[in-house]
C-alpha cells in the first residue's frame, strides 16, 4: 500500500458512521423532495401553467431541465457535508450544471458524489420514478451508497462489506423461491433490458441516437433477426432514471442496463448497490476482442455503463461470475459503440 | 334512445354500485397478488432457479408468459363477478390466452372486461409497475374502471360521471400550482411520451417493429431533424405495462401514449380513467388526411391507442380539447401506421 492509500483510507469504524450519516442524509433530502411536490399539489387548483414549470432553467437542451427544487436539495446536501465532513471533497451535479465545466473532479480522496434529483422530468410530472443519490468514493470505488425514492418509499442503501439492503431490512438482491437465479442460459433472451434514450438526439447516422437505437433493436429483435444477433429480450425498460435503473438492477428487478452519457452522480451510488449485491458493472462499450477481452470494471467518470444483475452460481457448474461475462459478452455482440467524451477523462 | 339502449342501460344506483364492488374486488386481487410475491421472497434463499420461473407456461413467444399467479387471480375475480352479477358477460386474459380465439367478443350487453395482472414479466422480477385492471363496459363504452397496481401502493378508479380517483382520495390528474396545465404549444416537444415495444419482434421492414422504432426515433429527434418531423420529447418512457402507461396518462404524468398491439382486457379499465380525467384516446394509426380528420374516439377492440393527457385551456383562448386534438396531429404527423389485425374486429 501506497501513503496515499493509508492517508485516504477510512477505518471500519468510520466507514460504519459515513453510511448511517449518508442514510440519514438520503431520507431527509428525500423528504424536501416529497414536500416540494405536496406542496405543488396543495396551491393547485389556479388556472394557466404551473408556476413550478416557470422557473425550470433549460439545460443542456428541452430535455435536461432543472427546477428549484434540485438546487435546494443539493445545497441542503452540501452544507450537512461540511458541516460533518470539513475535509471531505464534494461533487454535484447542479455545481456542474451551473458553469463548472464537464471535467472529472474526483480525486482519491474521499469525495461525496451527489445527485440531488435524479429523474427531474418524472419529477415535475409528478410520475414516481425519480430519487435522490448520495455516494461516498474513495480512492474511486464508491464505498457508501443511498438512493431514495421518496414517491416509491423505497431507500436502498449499501456500504463496502455491509452488502445492499432495501429499506434498510431487505437484503438485495430480492429472492424468488430459490435464489436469485443463474444469469439465463439463452441470455440475452429472457431478461430485462433496461436503458435510457438520454438528451443526445442529434439526427446523424453516426451520432449517439442512431447508434443506441441500432443497439436496441439488435437487443429486442426476434431470435436470428439482424444478421443472427437478434437478442429477443424479455422487456424493454425505460424509466427516465438511469440511478433507478441502476438501482433496479442491483434489486434483480432488471437483468442488463445498459447506458451512455450519464455523469458519476448518476451511478455512484448504484455501482455500490449493485457491487455490494453481488452485480457487475463494466463499460458500455464492446472492445475489439470482445468474446475473450478481460471484464473491466467501469470507470466512474466514464460515462459509460453495463450492469448485470446478481447472479446465483448455475446448475451446470458455471459460477454467478462467469454467467455475468458470457451475459456481458452477449451484449457487447449486439451493442455499438457511443461516443461521450468529456475533458479530464 | 333505441330499445337495445335501454335494456342494457344501468341505472345511476347499479352504476355506483358497480363502481364500489369493482373498487372492492380490484383491492382483493392486487392482495393476492402481493401475498404471491412475498411468499416467493419468503420461501427464498435456496439454490437453484425459482420454481415460480418454472411454473411459467411460453405463451406466444418468449416475451410473453403466464404465472399461475395470473390464472388463480382471473378465477378470483371471474367466480366473483357470476356470483355477485349472474347476467354480466366476462371477458377476461387468461379466458383468451388458454386457447380462445383472439376475437373481439364484447358485445353492447354489461361486459366485465379484466385483466387479472398486467405487466407480468415486471411482477415476475418484483418490479413494481405491475397491476390488476377492471373495467365494466357497456354498449362499448367503459363506464367503470379500477387499476390497482398494489406494489406501489397506487389505487386509480373511474366510474362515468364520478371523475377519476387516485386512492379514492386525490382527484385525476394531479394538478399543479395552477391546474394540470395546457398542452405546450411546442408539444410534442416538452411532453413525456410513453409506449411499449411490445411482443412483435419480426426482424423485417414492413413489420410492427420496425414502424414502431421508425416512429420512437422520429418523436425522440432534434426539432429539424428527421426531414424536419424531429418531436424533441422531453422523455421516453417504457414501462412495461401498457395499463400502466394509461393510468399515468390520466394521471397527467405522461402526456402522449402511444401503443398498437395491447388488448382490450389492457385498456378498458384505463379508457375510463383516462376520459374521467379529461384525457383524450383515439387511434394510434394516422388516418390518409391527419391534419384535417376529425378525430373519432378509440375503438375498444382496435387494439391502436394514441392517449392524450387532461388539460386546461390554453392561455391565448385554445380549448384543451383544442389543445388535445392538437398534439393528436403532431404525433399522427411523426408516426407510421400499425399493422394489428384480428379476427371479428
Amino acid at each position: 500500500m501506497s501513503e496515499d492509500t493509508s492517508e485516504h483510507a477510512l477505518s471500519d469504524g468510520e466507514l460504519a458512521e459515513t453510511y448511517a450519516f449518508a442514510i440519514q442524509l438520503g431520507k431527509d433530502a428525500g423528504q424536501i423532495l416529497l414536500d416540494s411536490l405536496h406542496k405543488r399539489r396543495r396551491d393547485g387548483n389556479e388556472d394557466g401553467l404551473g408556476e413550478d414549470l416557470l422557473v425550470m432553467q433549460e439545460k443542456l437542451n428541452a430535455v435536461d431541465i432543472v427546477t428549484e427544487t434540485d438546487t435546494r436539495v443539493e445545497e441542503f446536501i452540501h452544507s450537512s457535508i461540511v458541516r460533518k465532513y470539513p475535509a471531505h471533497a464534494f461533487v454535484g451535479e447542479e455545481m456542474y450544471s451551473q458553469g463548472f465545466s464537464k471535467e472529472y473532479l474526483v480525486t482519491d480522496k474521499p469525495t461525496w458524489v451527489v445527485d440531488p434529483l435524479d429523474g427531474t422530468v418524472n419529477f415535475t410530472h409528478g410520475f414516481v420514478m425519480f430519487c435522490v443519490s448520495i455516494a461516498l468514493v474513495v480512492k474511486q470505488v464508491p464505498v457508501v451508497g443511498v438512493v431514495y425514492a421518496p414517491l416509491l418509499n423505497q431507500l436502498f442503501s449499501a456500504c463496502r462489506g455491509r452488502g445492499a439492503w432495501l429499506n434498510e431490512t431487505t437484503r438485495l438482491p430480492l429472492l424468488g423461491r430459490r435464489g436469485v437465479g443463474p444469469i439465463p442460459k439463452t441470455a440475452p433472451s429472457k431478461c430485462i433490458f433496461a436503458f435510457e434514450w438520454g438528451k443526445d438526439r442529434r439526427d446523424t447516422p453516426q451520432g449517439n441516437m442512431h447508434r443506441k437505437v441500432d443497439s436496441f433493436v439488435t437487443m429486442a429483435a426476434e431470435v436470428g433477426g439482424r444478421d443472427g444477433k437478434g437478442g429477443m429480450v424479455h422487456g424493454m425498460r425505460s424509466l427516465g432514471s438511469a440511478t433507478m435503473d441502476l438501482a433496479y438492477t442491483a434489486m434483480g428487478s432488471f437483468d442488463i442496463w445498459w447506458e451512455g452519457g450519464c455523469w458519476e452522480w448518476d451511478v455512484a451510488a448504484g455501482i455500490c448497490l449493485l457491487r455490494e449485491a453481488g452485480g457487475l458493472v463494466t463499460t458500455a462499450n464492446p472492445p475489439d476482442d470482445y468474446e475473450g477481452a478481460k471484464i473491466e470494471d467501469a470507470k466512474l467518470g466514464g460515462r459509460l455503463y453495463l450492469a448485470i444483475r446478481p447472479a446465483s452460481d448455475g446448475p451446470d457448474g458455471e459460477t454467478a461470475r462467469q454467467g455475468q461475462e458470457r451475459c456481458v459478452r452477449e451484449v457487447w455482440r449486439r451493442v455499438r459503440r457511443l461516443d461521450y467524451s468529456r475533458p479530464g477523462a
